[in-house]
């Protein structure tokens, strides 16, 4: 067990285009409902060993500030962080350890995406805690994902070095979502994790980045975080207008010269496209994976999705993924789905505003 | 002008399985709207000119008699024919046949499928004006569709000789669905023509040849047209029990002597696939043809029909079919769109009855 118990910080300001049809304006991805449990609610409960609900952090945007709320009435009133403008993860971060600082400088904080899935919580648990401990010694750590193909989709850290007391490394660099070929040259290096967006650090240690990195976030959050008890909402809009579109990847951790990586195997899935999701369904001989009612004639590889009450049957199709919901029905090549928010705009154009 | 009035009769038995999910068992495809008004309806109205309603008849399955009816209350009520089981075409024409034998032996009979498309309807009147004065002289007439692409959905009709005084001539053989290298092949010969299952010949001359080919279903008929006004349904439904199945190319045109074609080129399509029907539709830059609220990024070939207040959105994919309807979607290789029957079955299998 960790000594201390951690900050829990789940970033649920995500929209999800790629999530079309099933993820609308209404309901994000982090929203969606896996097993009978929103993927928020899941991101907190899968960590609840670490931090009890007290230590319970969310950063939404105003437009779901409520429905993420709902989701997960535990989470203190307090420590529900609404962001008036969407400006990337190294904000976000940043929003909640000044807010957490506050009353603890020297917590350590774990963040993570609110939209991801795992497989093997304990696991999870089991590296985070292991960060936890570099992390009390000032050390930023990052979780890195064993990879098990060379996938397209996820950024990628190289370590460097040999393995330190808690079985982590140092970060050679951060690599951004490869080519198939660059992807298949990183994972025959060995020496590759896929990056989860899953950070542990001491709040101060942070804060201390963001000073050095990004001045502009910091001046920012120096003042938001004064304006707390008096005209916050207002300092909060005013600074969050200004405030860069940056990621805290690109903005802090390509930089800093303390972040490692601390590996884990916990069958983690950023669910991030239609086939990622799929992964989560049973498989047939001929590779289709499909939930509801499908009917899949000489059809391959194929995923299909189907609402309650409704049919769909495929005949002679290979690699394609269905999904139909009530009001809308997507039909994609399986290798375009990182792209399904292409559809999004397409609707938005239309002023087909029904179906975002 | 045609100098005497044709006996109009329309064959509405069939089910249409390959149009699954908008035909349906209780909605059979000759019962499908295209323009505001059924297959069924049409076909009546396209030919009014050559016979009036009086001279209607209609032969149609005990399933869908009373739908069949509803859609075209012009003809008689004595006039519709309810078959007890089908016994496919040689049974079906007989059946109109012998009716219409009682009251005039010598009339001149237009046999029509109840779900085809006819564009110019002039042309096709002309035509069949053309091949009655043959038929008043005891030919047996199919009309001959001037086939524009190797078409290997549609059966083909060879024909022989020099052509008649009505621009029509012998027919050398009728030839099954052929493949795609078969079709090419005849198309070369430039003297076929698609079989449109559409005939026209003397009620004594069709029952003459029935007599010579066909003598159990000839016996059949002779006792069912015996027991009118007396014990016609139980007798019609102990002969049917008792029939053959088999179509009338098969049972009757291949074997007799004196068929003969006249070429039309009307525009006719038998809209028997998908594929087919989506010839109604528009057709975009990259060879898309869509009905309804459709969004084709990147994609090619495409054929999309979505049910009202739905969106059906695609990407990046090439030569499908989509169809949505309100509990039921098809997405098909349009390669394969003649074997949608395929999914009925499978459908029956899984007893998922609600979608048949």
């Amino acid at each position: 067990m960790c000594e201390t118990k951690l900050q829990i910080v789940v970033l649920a300001g995500g929209s999800g285009t790629r999530f079309w049809p099933v993820s609308r304006r209404e309901r994000p991805k982090q929203l969606l409902e896996i097993n009978g449990k929103t993927l928020l609610a899941s991101t907190f409960e899968r960590v609840r060993r670490l931090g009890p609900p007290s230590n319970w952090w969310m950063v939404v945007g105003d437009d779901h500030a409520e429905r993420c709320r709902a989701t997960v009435p535990e989470v203190p009133v307090s420590h529900v962080l609404v962001e008036p403008a969407r400006r990337n993860t190294a904000s976000a971060i940043a929003l909640a350890a000044v807010h957490i600082a506050e009353s603890d400088p020297d917590a350590v904080m774990a963040v993570f995406p609110a939209d991801h899935m795992v497989r093997d919580t304990k696991r999870l648990c089991d590296a985070l805690e292991r960060a936890a401990r570099r992390a009390k010694d000032g050390a930023i750590v990052t979780l890195g994902i064993t990879p098990t193909h060379p996938e397209t989709g996820y950024g990628y850290i190289q370590r460097r070095g040999s393995a330190n007391e808690v079985g982590g490394y140092g970060v050679a660099r951060f690599v951004e979502k490869p080519d198939r070929q660059g992807a298949e040259a990183l994972l025959s290096g060995q020496d590759v994790y896929w990056n989860a967006g899953i950070f542990v650090m001491r709040v101060d240690v942070f804060c201390h980045a963001l000073a050095e990195h990004q001045p502009e976030i910091d001046a920012a959050m120096a003042k938001i975080v004064k304006s707390i008890g008096s005209n916050y909402e207002a300092t909060l809009a005013a600074c969050y207008e200004e405030l860069p579109k940056i990621s805290v990847d690109h903005g802090i951790m390509e930089f800093a010269n303390n972040v490692e990586v601390v590996p884990v195997d916990c069958g983690w899935s950023d669910i991030g496209t239609w086939t990622a999701f799929a992964e989560l369904f049973g498989v047939d001989d001929a590779g289709n994976r499909s939930q509801g009612r499908a009917v899949l004639l000489d059809s391959r590889d194929c995923i299909v999705h189907v609402g309650d009450g409704h049919a769909v049957a495929t005949l002679g199709v290979r690699g394609l993924v269905v999904v139909h919901t009530k009001d809308a029905t997507l039909v994609v090549s399986a290798d375009r789905v990182q792209e399904v928010g292409k559809i999004v705009d397409a609707l938005k154009e239309r002023q087909w505003s029904e179906y975002l």
